[in-house]
C-alpha cells in the first residue's frame, strides 16, 4: 500500500524538478536580454559568458559550493511529508535556528548524497538558483572583460561567495538564526532569493563593473555621455519574456511542495508585481525621455520581478503591486544616477535590477509581509509580519540581511577581482575593444557575412 | 490525516499553474511570429506592442476584467474532487445554466477573494488567456498604429470586450445557458477558447484594421498588390513553434485538472489537427504560389491550433485531423480572399489565423463532438455530442455563440477605434510611416549600426 | 473513493504529458541550432526542414510509426500502479522479453486505442522522440537538399526507420529480449534514447551527407578545407540552451512516471554530463584552436546530452560525469576528423554529436551501470550492472545493439537516400546552391532588406 507521505513526496518532487527546469531555462532569457543590450561586435563573447556559466558554475558548484551552502542541512523531508502536515516551510530550505557556520559540512561533490532523492532534487534547484546569480554580473561587465578572468570569476562565485551568504539565509545560518538567537522577528527571511540570488548577482555585478571601468567611449572628455544602444532590442525583449516565464518555476518552486496551495497566490503576486514595474517603467521612462522606453520597460518588468521574489509568499496580491509600481521606478532612477551621478557603465542595468531592486525585495518583506504566512519559518513560532503589521524587528532582520550582502559581496568581490586583475588581467587591451571581442578573444564573428 | 480531496486539489492547482505559465510563454511566440513578418524598422513597434499588452493587460483585468467575467462563479472546486468524483468539466470554468448577466459582481482587483488559492490560480489562468486574445490584433494592426491609440486599446479589450463574451461563455452568461433554457445541446460550448480567446482577437483585429487602413504601399494605383514581406522569417517560424509548445498549456490546462484522464486525448488532438493544418497550408499554397511557402506553413500550424482548442476535449484523434485540415486550407484561402478579395491588409494573417479558424472550431464542435465527454457540461445531463453524432441543437449553439461574438465584438472594437480615431487619433503620419514607426515613434532602432 | 492506483495515474499521466511538451519544444532548439550553423542565403530552408518535420513526421507516425513500433505492447500500466507497485520500469516503455517481430500488430491510426489515456499519452511522447530523431540529419544535409527529397525522407524516418528499431529496443523486439532469451545483461538497454533516438538520427545523417557529398566550396581542389561559418552564432547557443531545457523532459519524462524518485538522480546527471561535456569541448577546443570556440562548447553541451540519456537512470553522478567528459572530448574529436579524414562535411556537427555520442552513452551503460536501479528490466530480474560492475553481459548487449543500429539504420537509409536520388533527386542544381536555397527553393528570403 501506499501512504499519503509516500504521495506528497512525489508530487513535491516533481514540483522542485519542474521548477529547477523552468529556472534553467532562464539562462536563456538572460543571454538574450545581454546579448541583445550589446554591440554585434561583442555578441559572441556575450553568449559565450551567459553559455560557460552555466556548465562551470554547476560543475563549481557540485564540487564544492553545495557542501558549503547546504551542506548541514540534515535532510529535506519538505519533499515528502509537507502535505500531511501542512508545514513545508517549517522544514526544507529554511531549517535556520542553527549556527553551524560557514562549513555546511559535507555533500561536497554529492559523495555522501548521491542515491537520496530528496537531496539530488535540492542539489538541481540550488545550482540553478546559484547559475542565475553568477549569470547577472556577465552582463555589467560585457563588451570589455577578459574571457580567461571571466572563467576565474565563474568558479569563484559559484564556489565561494554565492554558497557562503546562501548558507547564513537559506543554510540554517546566522541570518537565519537572527529571529530565534536575537529575537528579529523570523530572522533574514527571503523567499525565493531577492537578496541571496540577485542582490548577490546585483552587487557582484558592481564590484566588477568599478574594477572594470566603463566601455571606451561610453564616458566623453568633454563631459558628455555616449548612449551605445545594443545591437537587437527584440532579442532583448525576447529574453525578457522568458525569464518572466522562468521566473514562475523560481518563486513557486521555492515552496518545495506542490502541496503548499500558497503557490497560488506566489504566481499571482509575481506577475502582478512584474506587471506594475513595468507600466511604472514605461511611464516615468517616457515622462523623461519624451518616448516610451522599450528598453526600460523590460528592466522595469525585471525589477519587479526581482523585488517580489523575497517577499511574494508573504504578501497581499495589493502589496505586490505596490511592490512592482516601486521596483518599476527604483530602476528607471538607479539606471540614471549610475550613470550620470556616479559615472558607473553597466551596459544592461544589471545592477539597477538585480542589486537595487533586490535589495529593495528583500526590505518590503520586512514592510509589507501581512501575517498569513510562514509559521514556523526559520524556527520562530507565528507567521512573519513586517513593520506595518506588527513587527519591526522583521524590518531590522531585512536591514542586517542587506547589509551583510552589501559588505560581504561587495567587499569579497571587490577583492576577488582586484585580485584577478593582477593575476590575469580583467581588461582586452583597448585596440581589442575597439575591434570587438569576438574577432579577438573568441576569433569568431556572431553574425559573418554570406 | 490528508483526503483524497486534498491530494486531488493538489495537483489539480498544479496543473492550472502549470498550464498558466505555459500559456503566459506563448507571448513570446506572439512576439516573435508578429515581429519576424513585418518590416525591420518597425520592430520595435510591434515588439513593443506585444510587450506591454502583457503587464497593461494583466492590471487592467487584474482591476476590472476578472470581475466582470467571473465574479459570479462561486467557487473553483474543480481545483479540488475532481479526481475523487470524476466530474471535473461539470463545475470549474463551466458552471453555465443561470444567467446572472454582465457583472459578475465582485472579485474586482481580487479584494474578496485575496487569499483564495483556487481563485488566484483562476486569476492567473484566466488573465494568460485575455493576453493572447489582447495580443492578436496587434499583428494585423502592426507598422501603423500609434502607441498611444494601442495602450487605449489594451486597456478596452482586457478590462470590456473580453471580459463580457468571456462572462456568456465562461462566467456562466447567456450563451453558456442557451442548453439549460431553451434546450440548445449544452449550450455554447468552447473548451479552450476558439471563440472567446481567438474570435475575440482575430474579429478586434479584423475592425483594427479596416478602421487603420492598408499600409502605404500596400495596395497600389495601378490595382496591383506589394507583397511587403517580414524582416525575419526564421523569427516566425521559431515563434510558431513556441506557440505550438505553449497551446499545450492552453488545451490541456483547460480541464483545470491534472486528474481528468481526457488531457491525454486533448494534448493528441491538439498535435494532430496543428500538424494537419501544417502540411494542408503547405500542399495548397504549393499549389497556388508554386512553392513551398514557409510563412504559410506557420499559419496553417497555427490554424489547426486555433480551431481544435473548443473542440479538443469532445472529439476523436480522426476528427482532430479532419478539423485541422480544413483550417489549413481555411487559412490559405482567407488569407488570399482578404487581400484580393477585399483589399484588407492584415500584415500577419491574423484574421484568418485567429478570427476564420475560431469560428471554424466552434462550429467543428457543433459537428463533430462525438459523446465521449462532457457529461453535465452548461449544466446539462449526458455528454456533448454534434450534429454528426445525434445533436443538432448543439450546432444550433455554437453558431449562436459565434453569430454573437462577430456581432458583439466586431461592433464594440468598431466602435471604439472609431472613437479612438476622434479622441488619440490611430493611425502615425504618412512620414512616420515611410520613415519605421521605430526611430519616430519609439526613438529607437531595432538593429542600430555597429 | 479514490484509490491509489488513481492518484498514481493521474500524476504519472500529467508527467507524461509534461516531458511530451518539452521534448516538442526541443524543435525550437533544433531549428535554432541548425540554422544558426548555416548561411543566410539557406536559413529559411533550413527552417522549413525543421518546421515541417515535426507535422510531417507526426502525421506519419501517427499513419504508421506508432503501431510498428509499439502496436505490440499490451498497455502502459506504467501510468498507474507504478507508485503503488514502486516498479514503473518494469513495464511500460520496457516489456522486452517476447519476440514479436516487426510488426506491433495493431494501433495504426490510433484507431484501436483512440479513447485510451495511456495510449494517447504514449503516442504524444513516442512522437515527439521520433521527431527528435527525424530533425537530426537536416542539420547535417542542409544546404544542398531538394526541399522535395526531404519531404519524402521525413515520411520514411518517422514511419519505416525509426520505428523498426524502435521496435527492438522499446516495443519488445529481439533487441530487448538479448536478456531472457540470450543471458546478456538485460538485454539492450536505452533508458530514453541514445541509440533509439540520438544515435538513429546521426546514423541516418551520416548516410545522407554521404549521398549527398559535401557543399560546393568546402573541399577545395588544392586540398584546403573552407571553414563556412554560420551566420549566426547567438542563434545557435540560444538552441543549444533551449536544447538543455527540453532535455529534463526527454530524460525525466522516460521513467514513465512521476512517482518513481529516480526522477531525481536523472535530472542531475542529465545536468552533469551535459557541463562536463561543454567544458571538456571548451578545453579541447582551446588547446586545438587556440581560442574558446564557442560551437565546440555548444557541441559539447549537446554531446554530453546525448550520451547520458541512455545510461541516465542507471549511473552515479560522478559516472555522469565522467561520461560527459569522455562525450565532450569525442564531439571535438569526430567533428576534426570527419572533415579532415573522412572528407564528410556535416554543416552542424550531428554525426559527431548525435551519432558518436549516441553510441558512446549506449556503450557507458554496459560500463558505468551501478547496480542501484532497473529490477526487472526487459523481463531480466536484479538491478542493471556494466562490466564495471559485475555484468560483462550488458556490454554486450549494448555491443549488439549498437553495431544493430550503425547496420540497420545506415543500410536502409543508405539505400534509401540513393533510391531517393533516382526518384526524385537529392541535391540542388549547383547554380541553386551558389544563389542560396532560399530564394530558389523556396521563393523567400530569411532576411528581406527594408
Amino acid at each position: 500500500m501506499t501512504t499519503p507521505t509516500e504521495f506528497a513526496h512525489s508530487i513535491n518532487l516533481a514540483w522542485v524538478l519542474l521548477g529547477a527546469f523552468l529556472v534553467m531555462f532562464m539562462q536563456v532569457g538572460f543571454a538574450m536580454v545581454e546579448t541583445g543590450f550589446t554591440r554585434a561586435k561583442n555578441a559572441v563573447n556575450t553568449m559565450a559568458m551567459n553559455m560557460v556559466i552555466y556548465p562551470l558554475g554547476v560543475l563549481s558548484f557540485w564540487a564544492l559550493g553545495f557542501g558549503l551552502m547546504l551542506g548541514g542541512v540534515p535532510e529535506w523531508d519538505a519533499l515528502g511529508p509537507s502535505l500531511a502536515s501542512g508545514t513545508a516551510h517549517e522544514i526544507g530550505f529554511h531549517v535556520g535556528g542553527h549556527f553551524f557556520g560557514l562549513l555546511g559540512g559535507s555533500k561536497f561533490a554529492l559523495l555522501t548524497v548521491a542515491r537520496d532523492p530528496s537531496n539530488l532534487a535540492m542539489f538541481l534547484y540550488a545550482a540553478v538558483f546559484m547559475d542565475t546569480a553568477a549569470t547577472i554580473p556577465t552582463g555589467a561587465m560585457a563588451e570589455r572583460w577578459k574571457f580567461a578572468a571571466f572563467l576565474c570569476y565563474g568558479v569563484f562565485i559559484a564556489a565561494v561567495t554565492y554558497p557562503i551568504y546562501g548558507n547564513w539565509v537559506w543554510g540554517g545560518g546566522w541570518l537565519a538564526g537572527l529571529g530565534v538567537s536575537f529575537g528579529f522577528g523570523h530572522g533574514h527571511v527571503d523567499f525565493a532569493g531577492s537578496s541571496v540570488v540577485h542582490m548577490t548577482g546585483g552587487v557582484t555585478a558592481l564590484a566588477g563593473t568599478i574594477v572594470l571601468g566603463p566601455r571606451l567611449g561610453k564616458f566623453r572628455r568633454d563631459g558628455t555621455i555616449s548612449a551605445i544602444p545594443g545591437h537587437n532590442l527584440p532579442m532583448t525583449v525576447i529574453g525578457t519574456l522568458v525569464l518572466a516565464f522562468g521566473w514562475f518555476g523560481f518563486n513557486t518552486g521555492s515552496t518545495l511542495s506542490a502541496s503548499d496551495p500558497r503557490i497560488a497566490a506566489i504566481a499571482v503576486n509575481t506577475m502582478l508585481s512584474s506587471s506594475a514595474g513595468a507600466i511604472a517603467a514605461l511611464a516615468l521612462g517616457w515622462r523623461w525621455s519624451k518616448r516610451p522606453d522599450l528598453g526600460m520597460v523590460c528592466n522595469g518588468l525585471l525589477g519587479g520581478l526581482v523585488a517580489i521574489t523575497a517577499p511574494c509568499a508573504f504578501v497581499s496580491p495589493q502589496a505586490a503591486l505596490l511592490i512592482g509600481v516601486i521596483a518599476g521606478l527604483l530602476v528607471v532612477l538607479v539606471v540614471m544616477m549610475l550613470e550620470t551621478r556616479f559615472r558607473i557603465d553597466d551596459p544592461v542595468g544589471a545592477v539597477a535590477v538585480h542589486g537595487a531592486c533586490g535589495m529593495w525585495g528583500a526590505l518590503s518583506l520586512g514592510l509589507l509581509a501581512d501575517g498569513t504566512y510562514g509559521d514556523g519559518w526559520n524556527g520562530v513560532a507565528g507567521p512573519v509580519r513586517g513593520l506595518f503589521f506588527g513587527d519591526g524587528g522583521q524590518l531590522v532582520a531585512q536591514l542586517i540581511g542587506v547589509t551583510t550582502n552589501v559588505l560581504f559581496v561587495f567587499g569579497a568581490s571587490y577583492g576577488f577581482f582586484r585580485l584577478l586583475d593582477r593575476a590575469v588581467g580583467n581588461r582586452v587591451p583597448a585596440e581589442v575593444e575597439w575591434a570587438g571581442l569576438d574577432t579577438q578573444e573568441m576569433a569568431s564573428e556572431a553574425y559573418p557575412p554570406g
